[in-house]
């Protein structure tokens, strides 16, 4: 076995999740991340938790939904699936769910019909809930599929991955702690960019310091962003990282905001998906989400928002619904049915500032060396 | 795909576990049974039961017991596991658990420690009894390492494992209904074979038509026996048909039996294992299970105890722990830590008599064409 998928279930299972004695885990397996789930098991037997392994198969899924959607009583709302007392039992049980990514085809469940998904969607919700309910942690293992959606071979994308996820975490948690406090601190943000000159307000909102921890609010591995909710954006944004949104490529997107809300927006691929996220609600109009990708160990785009969001030197704003952990007590952020994280390379001509005061020019932070306010 | 999976999978549901709409389904899927798993999903779907897919790769156990073997606390015992609280709920909450067998190495786990295996037993005693009080089923999927197991290409095992399982199960249950009830009216068995005299009371004992499916309390796919359990042995057996037992060959047994316990015994190959076993225990001397394999689609020895005692033409008898099934309200039969089935083919110069009726003769029973008394 690659030593780096062993030291992948140690990051995941120490780092990330926490795990401890006496825990009861939920493994979940994708097919083709056997590899991983074999070394993950290994190191929660050594740290003396219990594991169940579910088999998270799109190809399972996609025959289940598909037969369940042609066969069974349908309302307008699609049709009528039953939530599964036995997986909410079994989640409501459980303190830690470790989801191992890594499918064998990225469009395996491509033929599902939407109104089958979200009656399904609807269903399981009570399911979904119990799992976040614990210190869940989603990681992926670097399989064809993914290699090949990264337009990678697969050696290739090993290296890849395991330069995301094999990183020093603390440290980078305590370099990520520094733009928090910023954050935290400030009152307005500014990004300027090519075509860019964005003004958002983040006053009173908390900053994720999304260090691929459980112990940070943060269920992603890797992970390696800081992120907030802003509001009463106002200015224009370019979107230079190219992305596929709901089996659409999406490129150079460009939009137009006055009193938070977006008025104008073009692009250069997949303008009508956007139109189409736009128009989900009201809340799909506004911004959910300001990140700045710290991950240098990310390095490329890889059409993995996973990984592409967190990549180093980029900035990502998300149409839609704003996290709980962003907001105060009592506080209530943008809503929407729909969160769609869009992303910009700001390893260059480019400012990020807070209150005035430059804290990131050209991808370099404030307190790294070569950086010139 | 190939249609028999298809085949498999609605005989699975629909004749061997009845499954109806709204049933919480838990499926298992061994490391190579993922196409039987994709066809199951699709018949559950069709008939409106909800699916749980867990994940029971051998790779993964033997990661997990090996780890926590070597890390944990361990008493005279062997190492300190706990009692899984959520895969408890997970099969507390299950109305049915269909097990797909199909792994990718018969051997997977034979480097963990005998120790561990049983101190882990010990502790997810709880889920197997919460697993077996619900309408469970097992099977398998024809994969490359059944196929090796069984001396074959991979090809000829498909149809030799579907010819077992895609029978007319229905007219199977009515003629082994025939020799239930000889059985169940009976009182003493005597089995004639080459270096074979054998006599055995089933007074008061009920036989179980075991027909693949919960319906007939029998929970094997492929099945196609009928089985009782006898007492009061007396005389002598050999068993022709060569088995793997605890990962030995054993071959050519041969039992003496006095007062219902054996007296004497010997192999051509495997001796000191078939020692170890009568050894066990006191039960362990003694027969816990009498049965008439009746499934003609099983041809062959195939080296899998699932499918060689349900072969038609042979008759197989158990050392000891005797089935609940077999026995009145309030009478308790042989009791032992093992089950050991040694088969024996009856095919020639062979019968099979009840209260000194003959009931089979080669092969043939009674109530069939050529059958002579």
């Amino acid at each position: 076995m690659d030593e780096r998928i062993r030291e992948h279930a140690e990051t995941l299972v120490d780092w990330s999740a926490r795990v401890e004695a006496g825990d009861d885990v939920v493994v979940r397996v994708a097919e083709g991340a056997h590899d991983l789930a074999v070394a993950v098991a290994e190191v929660l037997g050594e740290r003396g938790a219990t594991v169940v392994t579910t088999y998270d198969s799109a190809e399972v899924s996609r025959a289940y939904l598909r037969a369940y959607g042609e066969d069974s009583i349908s309302s307008d709302d699609g049709p009528d699936f039953e939530t599964p007392a036995h997986e909410l039992a079994l989640y409501e049980r459980a303190d830690v769910v470790l989801s191992l990514g890594g499918g064998r085809n990225t469009f395996a469940t491509a033929d599902v019909p939407g109104e089958t998904r979200q009656a399904a969607a609807r269903a399981t919700q009570p399911v979904r809930e119990a799992r976040l309910a614990t210190d869940w942690v989603s990681t992926v293992h670097p399989t064809r599929s993914l290699a090949q959606q990264a337009g990678m071979s697969v050696e290739a994308y090993r290296d890849f991955v395991y330069d995301a996820i094999l990183r020093d975490w603390e440290s980078l948690a305590e370099e990520m702690g520094q733009l928090k406090e910023i954050l935290d601190a400030g009152s307005k943000v500014r990004l300027v960019s090519e075509n860019t000159d964005l003004r958002l307000s983040i006053e009173g909102r908390i900053a994720v310091n999304s260090a691929a921890s459980v112990a940070y609010d943060s269920h992603n591995l890797p992970s390696g962003e800081v992120f907030t909710a802003p509001f009463d954006t106002e200015g224009q944004v370019s979107f230079d990282v190219p992305m596929t949104i709901s089996g659409a490529r999406v490129r150079d997107v460009h939009l137009q905001f006055e009193d938070g809300r977006v008025v104008d927006y073009s692009a250069a691929a997949g303008e009508e998906t956007l139109g189409d996220i736009l128009d989900t609600d009201e809340g799909a109009r506004r911004l959910g989400e300001l990140g700045i990708g710290m991950n240098r160990g990310i390095d490329r785009v890889t059409d993995n928002i996973l990984f592409d969001e967190k990549m180093g030197d980029t900035v990502h704003l998300a149409l839609g619904r704003a996290y709980d952990a962003c907001l105060p007590e009592g506080e209530s952020g943008n809503d929407s049915a729909v969160h769609v994280d869009l992303i910009t390379d700001v390893s260059e001509r480019s400012r990020l500032e807070v209150d005035g005061e430059v804290i990131q020019r050209n991808g370099r932070f404030r307190w790294e060396t070569g950086f010139e306010s």
